[in-house]
Formats: structure tokens, C-alpha cells, sequence
């Protein structure tokens, strides 16, 4: 029998929490006395209660253990209420936001993905500009713990092949992530700080700086401004570069970094193979503006490097419109997107070590129709790669493909046109934030899509987000059945 | 020491048999008396003449062995010879082609694709129709062979399932091929026939039923008649959707009922799943349809099969300009082209085996994460799933998806627009032909593509046609080694 109090108990405390951390945008909006404090009270009081006593309810049932079940119950449980909760400012305070727009940013703000329903950012009271960046400051430090800790242990996407070693039962789940999110905290706050204070170096705003921190340092993407990193001179471009790239590495790094070794970052493949990436497609890129317009060197530079950046990392910031790039670079935007970063940073999308590890099977398959009897054992970070986990991150591939194939489709029956449902499909599955073409390319905003695509979109982002397998074994009758 | 004797005289023969076949058109034109017949009679001697030449150059080589690297060759050869000899009659002819349209064309048609760059096709000289409906024909048992002989053999793409049993050997190869190609021939022309008495019985003219049945039996899906099949009555495209539907299965179960067994096409998973996908695309299009615009139930039901298996079959015919039928069905349209029919059949495309590999792959993962240490076998049509063949439906996936977001990227390089790359080189690597879009969808044709696009389309048709791998394995300094 299903014991639930569990799940409500871990989903209680983490509403609570994100109750008490209303308090921040009701602070500022008392200071800033413009009357745009109420929601924040009302939204804060109303959580805060809702999340202590779900919590307090259940708390009789926790013990030190979880079932597959309840973990799987809890990450997806998560994902799903935090956002009704933060979704409350919008809904009550100046953006007047109906529930489905209300939803949306809250699921965007959460998942990191940084697509956006409102426009005129530039006015909104500065609390709601804050509880947009909190949230995906938020939702980025989550989703490492829970990559970092339930998804290798929960063998979904091939996040096994990063299984700690002599770590083989589900027992001490909650122990280990308490344990791990304290440490990646202190990482991630320390980032932030080193990325809030670069932000004030090259002139931002101290609330600028602030929010832009929260939500370069989760690969988020919102921003104060409707027209995102445009409203920012040169040298805040290179410094969000510079930390959306280590956002998207692989956390876990800079654990081993602050216990003294810094080995294991430098001579992670996944690493070397996203920076290579970036590179060449900077190089490209930049090659092809100086080229093709009148920019001088440094701008085409700039431009390719922060826009590429902010795509391939899945954050979502633009500083041009890209649309006016030309075609080439267009379908190069689509299909850069479908990369994403590092496993267990605060990326999403398809990700390296994945395209390493299928890769690695193609060539394996090459070699074989070489040498048809011949062995092949494929290794990864020498580890070895099991039928298992290839079957895994296959699984993962496979499925992400036709899941954005049936998202463009529905969102083609809402009526989207067929650039803005393939698109808008991956920007959201992907958590990226912007998609192509006028509407939610990254000149547009999500306003003026109809309710049934903003429904689906969020979905989108919420599957994406907690890669895919961890969603769909909800919907098997043999998970249900135990 | 690599022996090319035996790859160039079976290229050698090939394309002497296609120089043979040129007389058919020379033959038309005679009878036609509209002073076209010259370049068909330059044609069939200069390909007749080097055919023959390489042939006999090549026949003191011929052993009844073929090495992995000569069968290789051989397959990538004959579909990069057969089109530059194919084109002689449209750079020589009325079409009066630059080299690189001709080329097109004629890739398009020994592939089966079915894009075209010609337009005002209603007035060629009927040599040059005949000769697109024979290129595609030729094309449609080649592979059909191909996909037969060599691929489970070659062990590319997981086309080793179907691997006969006790035929371990390469050694066979050219006998067994002769053998099957014999039996293939009987039923492909069997089946042709009855495409074309079928068009007569609905009162299509008889070169238009001849040229159509080819096409059709292909799913080539050349037309005579610039408006595909808008320029027939309903009755055509009941016929054309039941033998695209033929043509879209598994040849092998022809054979077996040859032999008197009807069973194994029954009882064959991929067709059942093949019906089944084709009758809910159509039952779902025709609703939308209806509901849409104000077609009677008939043409809505009719339009939507049509169109479907169209598409599905991988065959392009268009009977209406379903742009025009709303976002929904456009990008529905750009998804199932990737989808495919059955292996041994003369659709392209990603294919309907594949998917259920795929998907069982992704059951197995799902029923692991339940059940972390269950031990879960794969079995497809009682065969067991062995790691390697899921490696290699994989790999295809895979390299499919990358190779089409390659090719979409350098399409976009070249100038076009977003839509037209992405629908291109999926239209061209899944032997499709139209595309979406105003240019090169169902109302359009590649005329006025720029020639860089052109040749990276035919390029993309080639890999398509010969299942990615057999044409990559040729660019890996492996293969050149041993
Ligand atoms: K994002
Ligand atoms: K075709």
C-alpha cells in the first residue's frame, strides 16, 4: 500500500519554504512603498500555512526511508505545486495575471526555463521582478540536488553512469540530499555572490545585479528588462558569459574543488567537450556577422559569444534579435538548442554526456560493420558503459525526440503556426526560454499564444525539466501496481 | 590490397542495364515524332557504351566474393553512377538542364524521392516523363534488393533482425542477390501491372497509368502533371493510396505468399502497427477537416487518406495543397515524414521497425526503473533483441537526427529560410520530395533553389536512400584499413 504522508511531507516543507521566501519581494515592496506589498503578505501567509500544514499532517509517516514510488511521487509533486503557489503574486498583484499566465511564469520560473507571459517588465513593481529571479534561483539549485541525488539512484536518462560507488540502496536518500544540497548551497551561493558582484563592477544597478545574478547563475534567463541583456552595456555581456558557462558545468566539480581538488574539473570530457563546442560555434558564428554585416570585430564576437552562450546553456538571454541574423544562423539556433550542458549543473535539454555516450555508440557500430565479430566495450570517463545505461540514455533520446514531436503537433492544433509550435515545443522542453520567429522568438514574449498552448507549454517545460522518464513511469500501471 | 574489379563491374552492368532502358523513352519519342528523340539516343549509347566498357575492363576481377569494403562500394556507387548517366537525357533534352538540375532530378529519381526541378511538366516531351517514372521504378526494386541482401548482412542500422538464418557468410553474396532480385522482380512487376491496370479502370489515360503505376509502386511519387494528383478524379486516388499501401510493406511477405503462405504478412507486427498509425492519422485528419472547412464528408475522408499515406508511405504525391489546411496538419505533416513504412520495402524514412525497437527499448527502460534489478529481455517478431541491434537501430536514430539537423543548418547557409531548410532536408533525406512552404511544399517545386542547395539535397537523398550508415562507414579511416 502507497504511503503518501511521505511525499506530502517533503512537498509541505518545500511550500513552506518557498512561503517564507515571499517574505523577500513583500520586504521590498514595503521599502519601496509603492502599494504593491499586499500580494506578497497574502501569497506569503497563504503558502507558508498551506505548506505547514500539509506537512505537519504527514509528518507522522516519515521515516528515514522512500520507496521508488515515493521518490518519483515527490520529484514530479514538487515541480507541480510549488508553481501554483508561486504563481499567487502574478495573479494578485500588478501584472492582474489570469491563472493560466499566472501558472506559466511560475512553471517558467521554476523549471528555468525564463519564458515569459508579461511585458512592459520595465514598470513592474521591483517585488515581482524579484520573486521571478528567486524563483528560478530556486528551481536552478533543486534541480542540481535532484540530479545530483535522485536521478542517478532512480536510473532515468543514463544519470546512472554517475552513481557514486558503494551506494546501492534508496535507504539513506533523504540523509544524502540533505547532506548534498548543503554543500552545493554553499557553491551556488558563492557563485551567485562572485556573479552579483561582477554585475556591480561593470555598472548594473545593485537590484539588476541582484536579479540577474539569481537568474544567470540558474540558467534561467529573466530579466528586468523586455528587451533582456539589450538594456546592458558590453561588459555585463562578458560577465554573464563567463557564468553561464560555469553554471553549466557539472557541480559536483566544484564539490571536489572545495574539498581540495580541482583534477577531476579539468579533465572532465563532458567539460572539455562543452567549451570545444562553444567555441566553434562562437568562432562561426562571429565569423559569419563580421561577414555578413558591418559590425566591428569586437561586437561580432561579443554577440556570437554571449547569444550562443545563452542558447547552448539553455539560459535564454538575448542582447540582439537573432532573428535578423539570417537563415543560417536561425536553424543553427533551433538545433543548438537540442544540446544543453553538463549533467547535474542547472541546464536542461538533451546534454553533452548523452551526445558523448551516443556518439560513442555510433562509432562503436561503425567499428563493428568493420569487423563484425569483433568486441567493442565502450567506456565513459572509464567507466564502463553498460547495455543498461545505453539503453537508458537511448531511452531518453528516443523519447525526447517524439516528445517534441507531439508537443509541435499540439500546439499546431491550438493553432500556432508550424516555426512557432516546433520551436516554441523545444524552447520549453528544453527549458530555453525564447523560441524562433516574431511572436516567441527573442523579440517576442509568450502573451499572445492561447490558453491551450500556454497549458501545454507549461507541461512541456515540467517534463523537460525533470527528464522525461521521471514524468511518463507516473503514467505506467506497473508503477502503480509497486 | 583493396581489388575495385568487382565494384566496378557491377557498376559497370548497372549502368549498362540503364542505358538499355533508355530506349524505352527514345522509343516513345520515335513514335511521338516531336523531334525529340536525339538525346535519348545519345543518351543510351554513350551510357550503354561506358557501362559496357567498365564492365569489361572490370570482368577478369569477378570472383562469387565480395569483401565487406566491395559490397560497400558497390551500394554507394551505383547510386552515385546511375544519376550522373540518368541525367544525360534532361541536360540533353527539352528540360535543356544545367548540370546540376539535371543531377537533381535524377537523384531525386533513382532514390525515389520524387522532388522535382522542373515545372511546366504537362508539356514535356513524353520520353522525358516516361524516363522520371523509370528512374524511380529502377530505383524502387534496387532497394528493395539493397534492403534485402546487402543491409542484413552488412549489419547496418539493425536491418540484421532480419537476417536469415544458417546464411553466416559474405561469401554468397552476388548469387543470393541474383536470386532474390529475381524473385522481387516477379512480384514488383506483378504488383505493377495491377497499379496499372487499376489507373486504366478509373479512366486514366494509358501513359499516364504507365508513368503513375512506376511512380506509384516506387512511392517515388513523380508526377506528369504539375499538379500531382489534382489533375485525377477521386477514383485515382483510392487506387494510388491502396498501392502506395502495398508498396509500403515488407516485400519478403510477398515472396513467402509466392510460396504459398500468406501467414507471415498477417501475423507481421510492423504492418499491423504500419495500418493501424495510417488509419488514425486519417481518421483524426479527416475530422479536423470536416470540421474545418466545408468538405463534404467523402472529400474530407479521401483528401486526408490520400494525402496521409502520401506522406506516410514517404511516395510526396499531393492532391491538394495541404498548406493550406491549417498549422495543426503542417507540422503533423512534417513529423510522420520521418516516421517511414516497413523494412524491404521501397519507402525510406526512419521506419516503422525501427520505432518498435525503439519503443520496446523504452518499455524495457521503464519497467527497469521499477524494478532496478529485474532482468528484462527484448524481443521483436520472437526473435530476441540482442545489445547490438539496439546499437545499431540506435546509432541510426541518432545519426539520422544529427545528419538532419546538419544538412538543415548548411541549407540554411546557403540562404534559405527556416521552414524550407528543415522541411528540405527532411524531405530529401527521407525520400519524401515536397517539402512545406510556399517554395518547395505541395504547390511548389526546387526550381528556384540555388545550386549549393540542390547539390547538398541530392547528397541528403543518397544518405537517406542507403540507411546513413552504409554511405558513412565509407569516411572512417577504419574502412580504408581493412
Ligand atoms: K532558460
Ligand atoms: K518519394
Amino acid at each position: 500500500m502507497l504511503d503518501l504522508r511521505p511525499v506530502g511531507y517533503v512537498i509541505g516543507l518545500l511550500v513552506l519554504a518557498l512561503g517564507v521566501t515571499m517574505l523577500l519581494p513583500l520586504a521590498l515592496e514595503i521599502h519601496d512603498a509603492r502599494g504593491a506589498w499586499p500580494p506578497f503578505l497574502e501569497g506569503a501567509i497563504f503558502t507558508m500555512m498551506c505548506g505547514g500544514m500539509m506537512a505537519l499532517a504527514c509528518a507522522n509517516g516519515v521515516h528515514d526511508k522512500l520507496s521508488l514510488q515515493q521518490t518519483f511521487m515527490i520529484t514530479t509533486g514538487v515541480w507541480v505545486a510549488l508553481p501554483f503557489f508561486g504563481a499567487i503574486p502574478f495573479a494578485l498583484g500588478a501584472t492582474e495575471a489570469r491563472a493560466v499566465d499566472a501558472f506559466f511564469e511560475a512553471m517558467s520560473g521554476l523549471t528555468t526555463t525564463g519564458a515569459t507571459v508579461f511585458s512592459g517588465l520595465d514598470d513592474l513593481p521591483r517585488g515581482l521582478l524579484l520573486w521571478r529571479g528567486i524563483m528560478q534561483w530556486l528551481g536552478g539549485v533543486g534541480i542540481i540536488v535532484f540530479a545530483m541525488v535522485f536521478l542517478p539512484e532512480l536510473r532515468v536518462g543514463g544519470m546512472q553512469i554517475f552513481r557514486a560507488e558503494g551506494f546501492e540502496t534508496m535507504g539513506k536518500i533523504l540523509p544524502r540530499a540533505t547532506e548534498i544540497a548543503r554543500q552545493i548551497s554553499v557553491i551556488y551561493v558563492a557563485i551567485t555572490a562572485a556573479c552579483f558582484f561582477s554585475y556591480l563592477a561593470v555598472g548594473m544597478g545593485w537590484f539588476d545585479a541582484l536579479v540577474h545574478a539569481f537568474t544567470t547563475v540558474a540558467t534561467g534567463g529573466f530579466s528586468n528588462y523586455d528587451a533582456s541583456f539589450a538594456a546592458f552595456s558590453g561588459g555585463a555581456e562578458y560577465i554573464a558569459t563567463a557564468f553561464m558557462i560555469l553554471s553549466a558545468l557539472p557541480f559536483v566539480r566544484y564539490v571536489q574543488i572545495l574539498n581540495g581538488s580541482a583534477e577531476p574539473l579539468l579533465q572532465d570530457t563532458q567539460v572539455r567537450s562543452f567549451l570545444l563546442l562553444i567555441a566553434a560555434l562562437v568562432v562561426i558564428t562571429a565569423a559569419i556577422l563580421s561577414t555578413l554585416s558591418a559590425h566591428p570585430w569586437e561586437q561580432a564576437f561579443r554577440e556570437a559569444l554571449f547569444n550562443i552562450t545563452s542558447i547552448t546553456s539553455g539560459t535564454g538571454y538575448a542582447s540582439v534579435d537573432y532573428m535578423q541574423w539570417g537563415t543560417f544562423l536561425i536553424a543553427m539556433f533551433f538545433f543548438i538548442g537540442l544540446i544543453g550542458g553538463c549533467a547535474g549543473s542547472t541546464t536542461c535539454s538533451i546534454k553533452i554526456f548523452r551526445y558523448q555516450l551516443l556518439f560513442g555508440a555510433v562509432r562503436t557500430e561503425l567499428k563493428r560493420i568493420h569487423s563484425p565479430h569483433g568486441v567493442f566495450a565502450n567506456k565513459y570517463e572509464g567507466r564502463t558503459v553498460t547495455p543498461d545505461i545505453m539503453n537508458s540514455v537511448m531511452s531518453f533520446f528516443v523519447f525526447f525526440i517524439v516528445t517534441l514531436g507531439i508537443f509541435s503537433v499540439a500546439l499546431g492544433i491550438t493553432g500556432l503556426d508550424f516555426v512557432t509550435s516546433v520551436s516554441g515545443a523545444s524552447a520549453a522542453l528544453a527549458n530555453i526560454g525564447p523560441g524562433l520567429g516574431e511572436i516567441i522568438g527573442p523579440a517576442g514574449n509568450y502573451a499572445a499564444l492561447n490558453d491551450a498552448a500556454k497549458w501545454l507549454l507549461a507541461l512541456a517545460m515540467l517534463i523537460g525539466r525533470l527528464e522525461l522518464m521521471a514524468v511518463f513511469v507516473l503514467f505506467t500501471a506497473q508503477f502503480w501496481r509497486g
